[in-house]
């Protein structure tokens, strides 16, 4: 596959068979994440992979958008110490940085056939209280992975005219 | 090239070639950009693809981090309308999505042979004059866009075994 075919072949999937992930594809997903961009070189991520799956059980009970039945499980976290050193800044860079993270995490996984869905709503308290997750880590995003009962249909995209604003916002770019 | 020697030959690139990017590789990146992972699909994105070289002066002048001479610049934004719909995760949902949207643009532009690098210091206020950018609409993200005069060696990365834990923070992920 060429890379806009898993740019746009990716897609997110919340319904998965009941089958492991090989420690070499999670490897590939775990690596693919390392290598995104990061602000001032900070790195101020921490990830937390769960493959438990009791551990994966009780925290589908604290996150009201997490269904399905996800082979593997990563939490994004902001570590807030290294974090500071980016000044004001620092924090939504973090953001960011953590964000770049997944997406390369998440199309390595889609071109190994494995699915995956971000998950915003959780109980951070709870979560952090589950996963031993200290003070000054700040968890913000939860992407789960596993293989896809199905692949869903493309959910509508606004178009490069609409969201693509040419040299003054407001001027569509046309393609 | 395969898609891990992609994200992993991607660097942050500051100086450029006088060299234009053509039009039909600038569609390519912009393409990969709508196709990324959008919370509750609000795709509350909006982008300011700027070509006009007396433009990106200005913006050089509001940007400290903002080096080089870029064939183009994007400014990556959150529309607050939009965001609001996803309510009070609305807006960090949305700055991930943008996040997740340059991922995607910056491999395709490396795989183009163009290099990228994000900068997110910059004085919002002006920058929102100089585009004509309206009120509900808040730009985050500015990411520069060009042919390197060379790709700079790869940062040092702290390593998986570091920043990756198995089920509960401070056990590391072994490979």
């Amino acid at each position: 596959m060429d890379l806009m075919e898993i740019i746009k072949g990716r897609r997110a999937t919340r319904r998965y068979e009941d089958k492991e992930i090989p420690k070499e594809d999670i490897k590939k997903i775990l690596e693919a994440g390392i290598w995104a961009p990061s602000g001032s070189n900070l790195q101020s991520w921490e990830f937390v992979v769960v493959l438990d799956k009791e551990l994966i059980e009780k925290i589908k009970m604290i996150s009201p958008g997490l269904f399905g039945n996800p082979a593997m499980l990563v939490v994004g976290c902001i570590n807030v110490e290294r974090a500071k050193k980016g000044g004001k800044i620092g924090y939504p860079m973090a953001m960011m940085d953590v964000s770049m993270a997944f997406q390369n995490m998440m199309l390595m996984a889609y071109s190994l056939g494995i699915g995956s869905c971000p998950v915003l709503s959780f109980n951070k308290i709870a979560l952090k209280e589950l996963l031993e997750i200290p003070e000054h880590v700040d968890p913000i995003l939860i992407v789960t992975f596993g293989y896809p009962k199905f692949w869903p249909k493309p959910p509508r995209r606004r178009p490069i005219k609409e969201v693509m604003h040419l040299d003054k916002f407001g001027r569509p770019f046309e393609e």
